[in-house]
């Protein structure tokens, strides 16, 4: 049958042509046969993008033989893997959308009525399809460049109005990564604004937000006070903040309009976590005065994902808005007097302010945040208040239903959620008649059940859950009953909401269909990502989001179910978690992998963590010394500030490489106090250090640990891993490395890898304990996210993308990473000036040119080259 | 609890405001539930722009008081239906989707083998989400205006020199029907060309295409000489064409060429079916000098739909260029002398020649024409071959198999299909071991058996089929003694290509998926679809095509079903389409429906044909003359003459109604041989005429049928039936009234309802007769699609519709459409004059102003008042 290959010789490329060695004599008839039947959709050359043609003219140009001569000039030999990723063999597109199909069914969908900052919404499918699975939406890099991100700050600009006309407050940034951290960093806000060491935290707030509170607090010298409002004493004029919550974690809602008077009084600034769709018929925080709100934006047209990406918000009075952490878009005048859209306030402050920044928050969750901008924008201030009166009726329908069965219901007021001490005797049958109707709803210790109801509440759904507490009555008999009297609607309590919200025009035109089709299409076509050309900025690696790892995350398996649903509902995703960390384990040399952080900052500063939690295990909570390059990402020493350390920088010398003569004074001088060194690899000057090992093996013997930036992961993928040549620890980017797109500044994901003597001290969960976190051994550092797998809904993008290209793939995506960037660098040889090289002459896969001369001879500045940059990209399109 | 309502007052509108009438008193308990819990998204809202107040400010601005005296002015009160339309209670979008998945887990997804022209293919996840799944490329109008559809004239034409290059031939159309219908044009055209009325087809095509053409040629006056190649004898210059099919139906592949040189030197023209994948690696038909090639390019990356749409192509020698049907893209040069694609040659020339016109095809397939181009754009020829040889080698594979089991296989030579004559009572057992398995192979009526391999095929489906057939061997095994000789491969016959194709730049650059999204972003953002603003031209009504509507088409339960699978497996289709049917015959007031027809002018034709099956059982074959106003659509002409039909049109009075006086003279002449009569209702000048019934019963009287046009079905949906006024047969553009998008030119969905006397007559099919079209008392006058049901994959879209809407819904879709076009007319009053409106001074859904003054004064044009149109449009983008 093979006489006839040589027809393909018409061809440009023969049949067999691709990266693969084709040197391997087919052996076996497994072999032959795979050899006749090869798919030719070799996921790996869809992903990566020069013809082998091209590879040749490339390499030719830059003067090796092939790849491997490239790699072995640019990766130093001593940290070089030496054998193929132990990865399964890659599969392909349909083929791993069938596997995967298969592991999503081991997910039981149930109807979660559990609430707890997690609510069941329809998201509008036209929102869903438009934005969160088109490309055009989804592949955006981060806006900081305002000319070609115009509608993606419009959007973001809305979710800002809609989330200050909701709470009552002046000015909200554009998320956060999740209402607990949102709660953390509005501690950290009343911490700076006034240097109070005592934060008081309502203990009726979500457990996961006091979790996370309190793990942050514990290292920054603040110390958290868990107790009722009405044990608070402001007195002492020594509180910081305090938090709490509204409608509280139960479903109470309560007037604490005199509690925030005076803890105001007493100079302490008022946090309060709230409920957007509360929001649409309950009196706002802004008008009793709160300083600072917080909350989740997910109920607001973002689908469970079993724990996220969703959007937190945080919104503050305007006095409070330089202290904002993240980031803000405003409007401004562009160079023709036109209004325009921009980021304002600071812009990745760490990058000047280090270790003093505001925040490590770097991601956020901007695509979360532009859905449910546009959920508010879909159905506008009327539609809003209906889906809220809705869900306010049921849970008033509800209520008697549950009472007149003989239960006590402990709300006086609340809005969708009930707390219930069932009857006597009645607790386990209420249990069991929830499984039967396959219904989650929340089961206190204390013997209380909570039910939260949400959007998607029908008729049917309030029967079965009356059925459940033994009501004899039905939905339709209480309604009758209820709209002749009902003492308990918001309606009738001073709780209710009067003022206006979402009055901008935009949130009163776009309710048809095709109107916000349009709009959503116009805001598309302003901004530039990914399916028009090349993002003329960033150290990110902007990576092809492949259709195929994208689908998956729409399939309801993943997307609807509630993060604290019993977890042997939950299998599909464990299976999900347990092969992504094993082959993120291969190809890192870790040991373990942690998903909790859901972005890379959150990523280090869970590392750090670990890092002291280990440090303290051994009786060496006195190392608090971290080490960083000057060359370091700001975000590094922002987390390490963060994480309590006490930030010492290192210097680069003339090739851009940690100066070792004073890497190696530093360390004599802090060896007793060492935590650890951050250090980026390959650096951000883009060099494979060739002393990396020699620089891991100085810290270790003076008893640090290496926390090594995962940013650059891309350069390392295949050819050397970090566990492998003295690493402790890792975030991984995923939204980098491993094909989560950036969604216009977020979701991302940084889980963290770590070698096994850190493995006790990952996060955990006070709900949901992710695997491994229970141990008898385990002695986790606390908790980093609100849900206890950070973003899972955004894992399978990795998963697939793993899977797809398999050892050799993965590891040929890196070799090309390199070719590219030293083919670019010797293509600008003589116009532009490379800075920093290995000993070789050749860089990882990225490098920098030096453009300070045109600046002389021309005036041109980099912003200059960065601005035609996408003028010559957008030209495509 | 309803005291607070008044609370809503603040805002614009009441929450209880929407159309539906707020008078209806709150009776039962049921009602008051309802009401406390009614959705906020109904998906009328979502649908029909206007809010309250607009509509109200309209109304108020032609002078009217409300929508029911806007009615009773615009809509005769004799044909006015006078009750609500019986139809189920509407459902919310995500409890359609839930519903309609319950329909879709019906259709049971066997593997199928079976061949025939439909075969499993792998779409291209990014082609599926990017251009199947993105309103930007499938809610496009027909290319008419070149300057917004440049991206669309680009795929299309891409799609041409795909077609030219694979068949060998010079000149391509931009897509018809299916391969049926385009054997059917072949043979058209071979008679146009030589007016020979003899037409021999091989009786080796397949089994729907020999239907379909034999029912187009019965009534043209073509005999149909279904023979083997062999037994047809050119000689006596008489045969106007002959089509034949390589490889055959049985998957044969036979050297025709000197049959070719016979017919063609004896003045036939030769048509050849052919098969797109198979001439990646067989000779195409082109090289033995075949005038004209049909086929369908569904295994080019387009699901099997259970039959459609697909895209059928049609390709000529040079000379033929000019009697082409359908629409074919050319490059010319614009106002600036850049190159630019716009349609050439014939566009609709129906609106010319009418009856005289060379087929009665208007809508064709663009969008699946597309998804193929794409496909080839995207795998490139190196890619097409390596799919195309890997197929063929699985074959191979499984013939050596099969015969060492000792069955016969009587294909010579062969690509990818297998007939096979079982051992001695071994049939009944392959056919259990295939259920089983799960696996459909095709079963003829003499007891062999056939097996078409497709591009799915995997090492276990081969393994699969092996087991199936009885073999002993592994694929592993018969591939290693292939390897070595393989005497029955084509690369060993004379029938293997030699030669090259795709060598087009566009086939050779977008390999990777970065590269082909932004390929097919840049396209899409040449074009203004409904995402970007109206669409400025076309009588076409362009709704809104819902995000929640578009969804289930790409359901595997719907996408991936052969539509000659047995019936079984099929039982989530047909009961959509007993749903569809019941909900369609409500709509028209007609007792049955048929889907054959996959196009309003297919639907034209069915339903003339039907009315003359009719006639013909009532003794009245004579009756031929079809009265056709002269206002009608150029498509109602050229479809009667196809149907056989002698037309005499009718003249308008200055009103635009038809002439009643020209009307009765014309029918008391040709009565004793009156047909039928055609009419569009409300009438192309955008009037419902008065004396609709009066017409219809004349006809009537005079023994004739009335086809009335379907295509203004949406001035009609809830305000009046057709059954109920006179009309017997209607085709229903579902693509116009009912959601279907417009996909740039396809697919479309022309269904026939009709009543009760003319259902027996209703199209049938030689594998799967629709239900109803088998029982004694059937007569069908024939076949007249490729597939039982047409373009099966789209009818989810109009289910949808009419469950979301309703009855209400749909009624007041209806006349907020004319409340439009009324109010648009009174706007322009003053500047431009309304052409024609009724005795009250009232337009239907669409109304024409009159503009030849403009050009008198102002030298300008109805056409420079479209472009001016577009810009307009654009500028919101």
């Amino acid at each position: 049958m093979y006489v006839e290959y040589d027809q393909h010789s018409y061809f440009d490329q023969s049949l067999q042509a691709n990266f693969k060695s084709t040197e391997s004599t087919v052996s076996g008839k497994n072999e032959v046969l795979r050899e006749l039947l090869s798919r030719h959709d070799d996921f790996t050359e869809r992903h990566i993008g020069p013809s082998e043609t091209e590879k040749k003219d490339m390499l030719q140009f830059i003067g090796v033989k092939d790849i491997k001569e490239l790699i072995n000039k640019a990766v130093p030999e001593n940290i070089r893997l030496g054998r193929e990723l132990d990865l399964e063999e890659p599969k392909g597109e349909h083929e791993v959308l069938d596997h995967l199909k298969g592991i999503a069914k081991n997910n039981k969908l149930w109807r979660s009525y559990i609430g707890m900052g997690y609510y069941g919404c329809d998201v509008p499918p036209t929102i869903m399809r438009n934005i969160f699975e088109n490309p055009g939406w989804v592949t955006q890099y981060t806006p900081y460049q305002a000319e070609i991100a115009q509608g993606r700050l419009e959007s973001l600009l809305n979710y800002q109005t809609m989330i200050c006309d909701m709470t009552g407050l002046d000015v909200a940034n554009a998320s956060l990564l999740d209402e607990a951290t949102a709660a953390a960093e509005a501690m950290g806000l009343c911490y700076r604004y006034n240097q109070r060491q005592k934060f008081y935290v309502d203990e009726r707030c979500h457990p996961q937000t006091i979790a996370v509170v309190t793990t942050r607090a514990s290292v920054l010298g603040i110390e958290v006070i868990c107790c009722p409002a009405d044990e608070m004493d402001f007195s002492k004029q020594d509180i910081g903040g305090v938090l709490f919550q509204y409608p509280d974690t139960n479903g109470s809602i309560e007037d604490l309009s005199a509690f925030v008077a005076d803890a105001q009084a007493n100079g302490t600034l008022v946090v309060c976590a709230t409920d957007l769709l509360a929001l649409t018929i309950l009196k706002p925080p802004g008008e009793f005065e709160v300083d600072i709100t917080v909350g989740t934006s997910q109920r607001f047209g973002v689908p469970l994902g079993y724990g996220g990406p969703h959007a937190g918000f945080f919104a503050v009075k305007k006095k409070y808005i330089r202290m904002v952490p993240g980031r803000m878009i405003g409007v401004t005048k562009d160079g023709s007097g036109k209004e325009a859209y921009r980021l304002v306030l600071q812009t990745r402050e760490q990058h000047i302010r280090r270790d003093k920044a505001t925040s490590n928050i770097c991601t956020a969750q901007a695509l979360l945040a532009n859905m449910s901008a546009m959920y508010a924008v879909y159905h506008g201030p009327h539609g809003l208040k209906h889906i809220g009166t809705r869900v306010h009726h049921a849970a008033l329908i509800l209520n008697e239903g549950v009472e007149s069965a003989g239960h006590s219901q402990v709300n006086n007021v609340f809005y969708d959620t009930l707390k219930i001490m069932p009857a006597d005797q009645e607790l386990n049958n209420i249990i069991q008649r929830a499984q039967e109707k396959k219904i989650n709803l929340r089961y206190f210790p204390d013997d209380h059940i909570g039910v939260s109801l949400d959007e998607t509440v029908e008729i049917e759904d309030l029967n079965d859950l009356l059925w459940v507490f033994g009501s004899q009555k039905k939905a339709e008999d209480i309604a009758v009953a209820l709209e002749r009297d009902c003492p308990r609607s918001l309606f009738n309590t001073p709780f209710k909401r009067t003022s206006k919200y979402l009055t901008e025009n935009v949130f009163n035109r776009f309710h048809s269909e095709t109107q916000i089709v349009r709009y959503m299409k116009i805001l598309e076509n302003k901004d530039v990502s990914l399916v028009h050309s090349m993002i003329p900025l960033g150290s990110c690696t902007m990576k092809l989001n492949s259709t195929t790892e994208m689908i998956p995350c729409s399939w309801s398996e993943f997307a609807h179910i509630h993060p604290f649903a019993p977890v042997e509902q939950a299998l599909g995703y464990l299976q999900l978690f347990e092969e992504l960390e094993k082959d993120l384990c291969e190809i890192t040399g870790y040991d373990r992998i942690s998903f909790q952080p859901n972005s890379g900052a959150q990523g280090e500063y869970a590392g750090l963590r670990a890092i002291m939690a280990y440090l303290k295990s051994k009786g060496q909570s006195h190392r608090t010394v971290c080490l960083i390059p000057a060359s370091a990402h700001g975000t590094n020493p922002a987390s390490a500030q963060m994480a309590g350390m006490e930030i010492k920088p290192i210097k680069a010398d003339k090739y851009g490489e940690i100066d070792m003569v004073h890497l190696k004074t530093m360390v004599e001088k802090h060896k007793d106090n060492l935590a650890c060194m951050m250090i980026t690899y390959p650096s951000t000057f883009g060099v494979f250090e060739e002393r990396i090992r020699d620089i891991c093996s100085l810290i270790h013997d003076n008893g640090g640990q290496i926390y090594l930036d995962g940013a650059n992961m891309n350069a390392q993928v295949g050819l050397c891993r970090p566990g492998d040549y003295g690493a402790d620890v890792s975030h991984l980017n995923l939204h980098k490395t491993f094909c989560i797109p950036h969604g216009g500044g977020g979701p991302g994901m940084g889980p963290i890898g770590v070698k096994r003597h850190l493995a006790p001290h990952l996060p955990t969960h006070p709900i949901i304990p992710p695997y491994g976190t229970t141990g008898p051994e385990a002695e986790s550092f606390g908790v980093i996210s609100g849900a206890p797998y950070g973003s899972s809904a955004i894992l399978p993008i990795s998963w697939a993308y793993i899977k797809m290209m398999g050892a050799e793939g993965l590891r040929h995506a890196t070799e090309i990473a390199i070719l590219n960037a030293n083919y670019m660098s010797h293509r600008l040889k003589g116009y532009y000036k490379t800075l920093y090289s290995n000993f070789a002459g050749y860089c990882a896969h990225e490098f920098i040119v030096d453009c300070r001369e045109f600046k002389k001879t021309a005036g041109v500045e980099v912003v200059d080259i960065a601005k035609r940059l996408m003028d010559y990209g957008n030209k495509q399109a």
